[in-house]
């Protein structure tokens, strides 16, 4: 046994071979003198700095700083260390590889490969896909914190600016945080018991604590932004309030926190983005004067060398597929075409529609929203110069379009001219009892062709429209919900029939591609039959994920607590794909595909496309590409080049 | 060419070698003199039972029948056959196998065979399978119609019973069926515009035409109780009005028709059971007094020498479960526990449980239920003497067993003395966007396992009682909705704690089963892991079929219409089983379910049961039995006995 406690020249302390929450190669951690290692840990007593231990004992730590670098040459990764130093002499407790911020993790990734301590596809591994979009979280506006006062420091124990109403117990935080409120979770030092208050908040701040605290172990885990061990405040958990300088705050009252630089500010400060978001999004900032921008660059560029998955997004949007393609993307995987008939006064002619008694009448309704379509085509095929676009035909029901109080229905019924009961009548006809399983989908566009061929016109209208103006454009229609061979049939004639008329009327040549999203489980079984006439297959695997476990996500917070306690699914089905079931249906679709049309084009739309265990079966399953949200491509595009790494590196140890 | 109206010594006809209405051996048919063969069926002018042809040209009709003979010597099946005489010469203009009612088909197979014109086999191959019901369609009640006076005599077009509410107009006639009333259509003759009101009645009647007429043959197909020909009606369609010698009857009179003897009645008579259903169910008529039953029992014991596939029933009470049995059902397939908590005073506690705070509140409530539970087990157990009942525990989600409008919720508020908003607090928590994907089946089990406690409590608390009164009992538990082997782990691990209490209370030994409903996709494509656990599969193919296909029941009438019209699906997949998708779910579960657990018991019990398509189906997939109502195990019999005789005959074929 040694002994930390026993006089001034022993301590206790935790280390890190590097800055955990930056990843900046620096010695970083903290230590007691006199003390165990359980008084660091606990945060009673607030430890100082490691790098203040040479003022104490400078034998001791010298001697650390070896250790520090033996370590690294040794494990060639960033440690987490314990040790004890008893009557000036060091001991080492424990190492392992330590827990780091996702911005700390892709500069440790980065500058480890330039020092030669690991490879580039190592490099690639070392950063968890998961927690890349950290570096992508806003930081404080840079004027407004200029202009703010910082009322404490603390430790910078979790990357990235948040601001909130405090709340100062877990319960209250979820609580607020549950009526749509922003909340900063505060207190003297945090416990397992705070774990839903620290989840529900945008950051965390305590008094106590230091960065090896409960606190910023769990706000490094979650990616949330962290402020430990800010001495000056004074909390009083009795009166609610948290006294810094003799300024009282009140709990519900707005603070902001920089868990980069561990500073406290009264108020809100408004955000601003990250410096990669301000160098590819913004173009606010000169590439080379961020480094922040360098490593993630370094760590993109990397990924595209081994990438065989292709990362594409799920974008509406002309403003959504810019930021997108910035973060690499190649292309969109999903348009989805819903707020083309809710924005403005398109949700007017599409009332009209839904309203309409004839065939006739639906069209006159449906040719007001066609300029705006091709419009929002127009925009997102100028900023896609080629790549190619999935658009998606309308895809939910009717009813979503029609207001479901009496109040609305009043008003709508006036402003459209029509006897209010006849509205009623309507919202009860188009009425479902699981509208998931309903009339919608390509049932819609097959019992009213009207709504395809308008989309149609709208995407070829637009397209010789692009192309005219000198740029390439490659749309790929896709059909909804087909679980019958026939439903596609149905829906591509009217592709087709579209198609050539805008290129007859128009004298232009359009590329295209038309084919079908698999969200049904009889799609995916008779994916032979319906290759038979689909170009491409995008596996819907939200709706997948519905109807293959008989599970409405909507509905599922019931018992899915329950299930992932009792280990029934060891993770939220609608976050990960399910690889036995619905993973199953995906592999069945692409061997069934790729028989009847060899190398046919198959991608993933569902929200899964940004996560990277999803994506690495979506690897493996031989798909050509993901689809997910423009902020999640960074994270989608790390998770497939992973997957090609950790395949050569298996196939590599077999080979042994 | 030859004309059939040259003169008095001319005519034309349309006969059948048998009665197609009841299948009796005699000539039957029609006949004009001096007319074409499109004045007979246009049903214009009434023209003559073939039997009287003798009295005009006795030549003729002696010819005729020697024709009849030999047509049914060659064709060896009931021929349908038209024929013109030309001045005294008989010219046959075709033949073909005729269309007969479900009593006639039964009866022309059993005597045939007795004839020796065809084999048991084809015997058992001649009766269209989901006509058989036919023949447990009502009749008349015996004292009644003899104490009612006949008002006019028409052909009996379609065998049966039939009362209800006159209308002259199909629209109207749908109409009122619409609104839950019993409706004959009446008309002069009816026409192919005549359909949608044909269907809607339970019966019809018309004043002209014959029985190769559009009325009796539409009704022959369908099914429908038909009276062709009713000379004696007055219809005055302007006036909305019947009239029968000088008696006025107007739309919405009743009137009662006996599709078997012709007969037309005022009122509304009683009906009666069949003849069948009174010699196996009421136990009222001797089976040696009725032919129809005596032939029913042949065709029944020949499908009992073929078949391979069990038949099963759904019953839920030991009334239905008496039917089954004596309509040849090997067991209950499926006994839904539903309504065990909704009769009587069973909803206050259930009730009482829902609204529950604590598992031991919901304890107590449950404990009220469970007497009445296992009362009920015990009728089903004394009436099946050992047969297997499949008892699936609680399925429906718990929102249906609280009401929705506010009286009822103010009246159930006050009557459990609970606060109103405590009520709708719960009812708006237990709402669902998608109910079928929701909180139910095995869910709720698992959730609350004191509901599966209390079932198995009732069912094995059942099974000792009514085995210690000297019967033998074999339950198997189902499990529903289960996707996930960890799902049915969990339950099972509920059902034999129980049981082992109570076979250790009781000192009894109890043989029984725990297995699982196969009702989303995941389950079937896990089956491999699911069998381990699971002693037997049941597929909840009206579950799978919504989930396989993405398709809610309830919602699909809006688009299923169009659907069938366009060939998208060829038959209702709620009626036959959709064979490419869910039929392939069910293929890959019956196989990997063999491949963990050979031989392993498997059924399905959706209404698909009762349907012959799909009981063909099962037996190919190699089915252990399929489950369905009460009154359609016959059908479901004949079906299964069916499928193997056309792979016999097919193999026959390909030995060849």
């Amino acid at each position: 046994m040694v002994y930390g406690n026993t006089g001034d020249e022993s301590g206790s302390g935790v280390a890190f071979t590097r800055d955990p929450a930056t990843g900046e190669k620096v010695f970083y951690g903290e230590f007691l003198i006199n003390a165990q290692g359980e008084d660091v840990v606990a945060g009673v007593r607030t430890p100082e700095p490691v790098a203040q231990l040479k003022n104490y004992l400078p034998q001791a730590f010298h001697e650390l700083e070896k250790i520090r670098q033996t370590l690294e040459k040794h494990f060639k990764d960033m440690q987490d260390f314990e040790f004890t130093i008893q009557d000036g002499k060091v001991f080492m407790l424990q190492t392992r590889n330590g827990k780091r911020t996702g911005l700390a993790a892709v500069r440790i990734a980065v500058e480890m490969e330039k020092e030669k301590l690991i490879d580039w596809m190592t490099a690639i591994r070392r950063v968890p896909a998961d927690q890349l979009d950290q570096v992508l979280a806003p930081v404080f506006d840079r004027k407004a914190v200029q202009a703010a006062k910082c009322i404490a420091k603390g430790l910078p124990a979790g990357p990235g600016a948040a601001a909130g109403r405090m709340y100062l117990n877990a319960e209250r935080a979820v609580a607020a945080a549950g009526k749509g409120e922003k909340v900063l979770l505060v207190r003297n030092e945090t416990s397992p018991e705070d774990l839903r208050g620290m989840i529900a908040a945008e950051g965390i701040l305590t008094a106590k604590g230091g960065v090896s605290s409960h606190a910023a172990l769990v706000a490094r885990q979650m990616g949330k932004v962290c402020v430990c061990g800010a001495a000056a405040l004074q909390i009083d958990y009795a009166a609610k309030t948290m006294t810094v300088d003799g300024v009282t705050y009140k709990e519900g009252d707005f603070l902001s926190i920089n868990g980069t630089a561990g500073e406290v500010y009264p108020g809100q400060i408004p955000t601003a983005a990250s410096e990669i978001v301000q160098v590819l999004i913004e173009k606010s900032l000169d590439a080379g004067k961020s480094q922040t921008y360098q490593n993630f660059k370094k760590l993109m560029d990397w990924c595209a060398k081994v990438t065989r998955l292709q990362v594409r997004t799920n974008a509406d949007t002309p403003e959504q597929t810019a930021h997108a393609i910035a973060f690499g993307a190649k292309g969109i995987g999903l348009c989805r075409t819903e707020h083309m008939f809710f924005e403005g006064n398109r949700i007017d002619a599409m009332r009209e529609m839904i309203l309409a008694d004839t065939k006739e009448h639906r069209k006159e309704a449906l040719a007001k929203i066609l300029p705006y379509q091709r419009e929002d085509f127009v925009g997102m095929f100028k900023e896609l110069k080629g790549l190619p676009a999935t658009i998606r035909f309308l895809d939910p029901p009717l009813h979503e379009f029609l207001p479901h109080d009496h109040v609305a229905q009043n008003d709508l019924a006036k402003k459209m001219g029509v006897p209010v009961e006849k509205l009623k009548q309507r919202v009860k006809e188009l009425h479902e009892f699981n509208p998931m399983l309903g009339f919608r989908g390509c049932r819609l566009g097959i019992v009213y062709s009207e709504i395809s061929e308008m989309q149609s016109r709208a995407i070829f209208e637009a397209a010789a429209e692009v192309q005219k103006a000198g740029i390439k454009v490659n749309p790929e229609v896709m059909i909804p919900l087909v679980g019958f061979k026939k439903e596609l049939d149905l829906q591509v004639e009217v592709v087709h029939r579209i198609a050539g008329e805008v290129i007859k009327e128009k004298a232009v040549k359009l590329n295209y591609l038309v084919g079908t999203m698999i969200e049904v489980p009889r799609g995916a079984l008779t994916a032979d039959e319906i290759a038979q006439t689909a170009e491409f297959f995008s596996f819907g695997t939200n709706d997948l994920t519905q109807t293959c476990l008989g599970m409405s996500r909507d509905d599922s917070g019931s018992f899915l607590g329950p299930y992932q306690e009792l280990e029934i699914v060891k993770k939220n089905p609608f976050a990960t794909i399910d690889q036995a079931g619905v993973g199953q249906l995906i592999q069945t679709a692409v061997e069934k595909g790729n028989k009847t049309r060899p190398g046919i084009k198959l991608g993933i739309c569902g929200e899964h496309g940004g996560d990277p265990d999803s994506v690495k079966f979506c690897h493996r399953a031989g798909l050509t590409y993901v689809s997910c949200s423009p902020f999640r491509v960074p994270v989608a595009r790390l998770a497939a080049a992973q997957a090609v790494v950790e395949e050569k590196q298996a196939a590599k140890k077999k080979g042994k």
